[in-house]
């Protein structure tokens, strides 16, 4: 596990809820996906659209992502959500998220990305490329 | 594993889709969603909009969901939808879909759910409760 | 206004409601946007994803969009989609969407787009095209 | 018009842009919601979720929404948004949003809301309510 923890709170919106008045499933992926972009920028000093250029790559694509819901989160709630890397592989990363409302936690989160960069043969498909040391190194050191 | 397969058929919109030109993540648990409704709908003859007063819950909420990316799904491709009941517990179930991309797998997904009642405490909250045997039944005979 | 009509019919589901349980407003405008591709598809006979190649164009932006909100769609709702081609101009055209529920009007959309290729300075501006006599034919012809 | 104007600023995410690399129509529509709503808490002081109960109404429903979109919004972009109602009627209120790139006006929206309880005879219905004038006097002091 890295050391660097990237925060940040958000409140939900009425258009994140379903007719059962809570935050619906596919939302949460997003709030994911968002934080794992600030994180890097928080991490490297990057702004997330500047990172395909920065480090010469396409992005950071899912390869897999899930969540677990421990209690809703509703119209109004806010939320804290803390993101961290817990696994940095070669060329593949897992991101944990962890969403607290009031203190309590609400649904964790789990995204397996890659460093990647266009496939040479097709702009479509990416190609797994090595996580650069300096990188590597920005999560280990806080 | 149950017997019922739930099958369609759909387009990969452009609203759908992420600056890298393919499916952006959280469109993907929208997909699984409704085909799970759907599934509901097909095999017990009951329209997703009536489940709950048909069987007097409040829904079939989730509680985990999960999603393995293995093949980029882009804007006009025709996806192919499998979902099915994979393990049926007192209440709670587990739906797998899979999803196809001119007959290649591109996407696993996995929905955990609960039958469940409004929870008497708290309108926000649920309560599991026993899946009826007749719904059990259903998933079992094809 | 045109003579081609391009009708769909779609059931409304549990992710496009909010917490008062019918669809969320952006959701109309995914409605309209689809039912504008389709559109094209079905009066031309070229896919969505290959209009682009088909015509040299980068696509067909919108640049104006609106919504007039009649009746509530709520979940399980089936709606019947009418589109059309009110406006056709030298390089921009109106598009006009009427949605039906159990046959009473619901939705009224209009979006204003245009025929575009890609500026030549800069690859997320655009640059307005004459739309072709042909493409223009097709909407006349029924 | 009101006096009263409502600023925030937010950045263009990833998953809110589309294949032509700009944000995706339906979106705006979110960002023109979610101000509506933090402009009556700037206002009113009462958070968006207890609106509701604060003045015993079941939201403030569209009617109408409309956009202009006349410069793209990318992926990185920072936009900042003025809301403020250009007028108010005895039941009905018009919102006018404007979003800024760079100092440069991108987007125009217009939401037309109604100040609505629950109809008597159908949950899923509305009826439109006088607008109570300490809520009208809120937005005309500054």
């Amino acid at each position: 596990m890295t050391d660097f923890v990237f925060r940040r709170q958000f409140a939900i919106e009425w258009g994140h809820c379903d007719p059962a008045g809570i935050v619906f499933n596919s939302r949460f992926f997003e709030f994911f996906d968002r934080s794992a972009w600030l994180m890097f920028e928080a991490a490297l000093g990057v702004a997330p659209h500047e990172l395909s250029k920065a480090y010469d790559i396409v992005g950071i694509p899912l390869v897999g992502a899930q969540a677990k819901f421990i209690a809703p989160a509703k119209f109004g709630d806010v939320a804290d959500m803390e993101s961290r890397i817990i696994e940095i592989r070669r060329s593949s990363f897992d991101v944990e998220h962890r969403m607290f409302i009031g203190g309590t936690l609400a649904v964790e989160g789990l995204e397996k990305r890659v460093w990647a960069s266009r496939h040479p043969d097709d702009p479509l498909r990416m190609k797994a490329r090595a996580i650069p040391d300096e990188v590597v190194a920005k999560f280990k050191e806080v």
